[in-house]
């Protein structure tokens, strides 16, 4: 079993930015978003650079919306889905802050926002740092799968990869919204080889965390248990795991659980199938949709884990499973 | 100016291992190596899985030094080269031990130790976890520049990606070394689109660090500050920077200098052009060579700082400059 780390001190969220495609700007959240290119090319000849731009423009807002400069942050923990995380290290490095890279995959920004609170608590010469996460459709889609042009039909299982960067700036002066609890995910077997079905693999890493998490916490203290980006196919294997494996919260568990991958796009209008993925997903519409609602108190408490699949496609190639993985963090409201 | 993080209570090194293959079999540290596999494949059928198998068994070798099982750690953080960091997520999921992947590039063994020196000083739950870094030769080689069969010439100031990999035990309970303090490193323009000279881009995240840590701290105290993998090319620009940058303490700082990238191979004997490389190169000549000193007490105090270039194929064809990083940690010996 995992444990679990309450902070001492919670860490509180100063500022937080969403920024984002076409598709996301005409979506149920796009209104919400506080920057939208419908070029999906933020300026940039290729999708490639248009990510990087995408985050150097997202946590330039944070970081204005609370009237911050760049030498402010202590700290800078990012990551993304391409190939040596070179969107998030060639859009920031021209702040100038102290920076580290992740690769969590999916599941990254959960895992910066763990990792900033750990920095953060550690460190008294440091006031605040950023955790900033992107995805870009067409980089993962020519990276991952095939190029756009070449026009592959998708499997119904599949998922859409969000353009979307969510940038956050974590510090110690107080704000509404506070983490006061993490825990990474274990790399998990998700018995499946099917690159088309990100969902299942994901699903038995974030069954995982969350029977983890809640043997030492009562769910009916909870709002929110909200995934990254499991989409319909994966929040149906979780939930119906939920109720079948554990029987005294089981059906509490899946009741309160909702899936980032499930609100970013209006499932009658857009042709995203089992429905959002990527770096940018979970911190796009976790910057957008559910930080806005604990500032205002609509929510109290709730366990926050994006979701990860572990796989390249040479790992594939070479006959490895898919591996999901679910780092949590408890965010709550602060009166 | 960065912000050093001094820890309140000091991370102990419980145990280390190194591991690698032929090539560093037969170099001057191959003696002080934990496991030497000369076929450099591990019982694997291709170098990608190699990799993963050589970093598996380096974490098992380094928790049996010390009678531990997977369970007794309560977090492991872990990074590679490879597309994604699959050598890692691939080699160690089957610990089943909390998991954080890294993407630092040649610098994810001090990025590594510097984040899990945050998460056990954060955590009151945590006794202990693992630092895994890994490299392999031909998975690197295949996935940077041409496959080994191909027969590409290098240029001179190219360097070896080590086939190594070096593991990490870290926790609370007293040893003969400890990390007292941390600081992570800026990414920092290398002005070079040139994949065969890493070492001149690195070094300048590499005097940047460097120059940053001795602003508050004074190299008289110091007996050794040891890079990554900068090799002849990349340690000669670094030197002649501090000589000739720093001018209260620039000579001292050049006469403390060297370079894990040039003890792992013997430049008369074998072919590795500028240098050793590679994230398992700074991992594995930390373990062989550097904390076996520290533990009988010839050092006392040193500043490790492995070294990064950040890039990615794409990026460099896309027209970016490559990237250098340096995260830094002091170690020290404890009585």
């Amino acid at each position: 079993m995992q444990k679990i780390t309450y902070l001492e001190k919670p860490v509180y969220f100063e500022s937080y930015s969403a920024t984002g495609g076409f598709e996301e700007g005409r979506g149920p959240l796009g209104k919400n978003f506080d920057f939208i290119d419908n070029s999906d090319l933020f300026g940039m000849k290729t999708c490639e650079k248009a990510e990087a731009e995408m985050a150097r423009i997202n946590l330039n807002i944070a970081l204005k919306k609370k009237n911050l400069s760049p030498s402010d942050l202590n700290v800078l923990v990012a990551g993304d889905l391409q190939n040596q995380c070179v969107a998030s290290s060639g859009g920031l490095f021209t702040f100038g802050i102290p920076f580290l890279g992740l690769y969590g995959a999916c599941s990254t920004c959960t895992e910066g926002l763990l990792v900033l609170s750990a920095m953060l608590s550690t460190s008294k010469t440091y006031t605040r740092g950023a955790s900033v996460t992107s995805s870009h459709n067409s980089a993962a889609e020519r990276q991952f799968r095939t190029p756009l042009e070449y026009g592959g039909q998708r499997a119904p299982s599949a998922q859409w990869t969000a353009t979307a960067s969510g940038a956050f700036i974590l510090g110690k002066e107080k704000s509404h919204i506070k983490i006061t609890a993490f825990m990474p995910g274990k790399a998990i077997d998700g018995y499946t080889k099917d690159q088309s079905n990100m969902g299942a693999a994901m699903a038995l890493g974030a069954f995982d965390s969350i029977n983890s998490f809640f043997k030492e916490n009562n769910p009916d203290e909870f709002d929110l248990i909200m995934t990254g980006d499991l989409g319909h196919v994966g929040s149906n294997i979780l939930e119906d795991m939920l109720r079948e494996k554990i029987t005294r919260y089981g059906t509490k568990l899946a009741s309160l659980h909702n899936d980032c991958g499930l609100l970013l796009y209006d499932f009658d209008t857009q042709d995203v199938h089992s429905g959002a993925s990527g770096c940018g997903c979970s911190a796009s519409v976790l910057a957008s949709f559910i930080l806005p609602k604990i500032e205002r108190g609509e929510l109290r408490k709730i366990l926050f884990l994006s979701t990860g699949a572990l796989m390249s496609t040479s790992s594939v190639s070479q006959g490895d499973n898919i591996l999901g993985i679910a780092p949590a963090i408890q965010i709550e409201y602060e009166e």
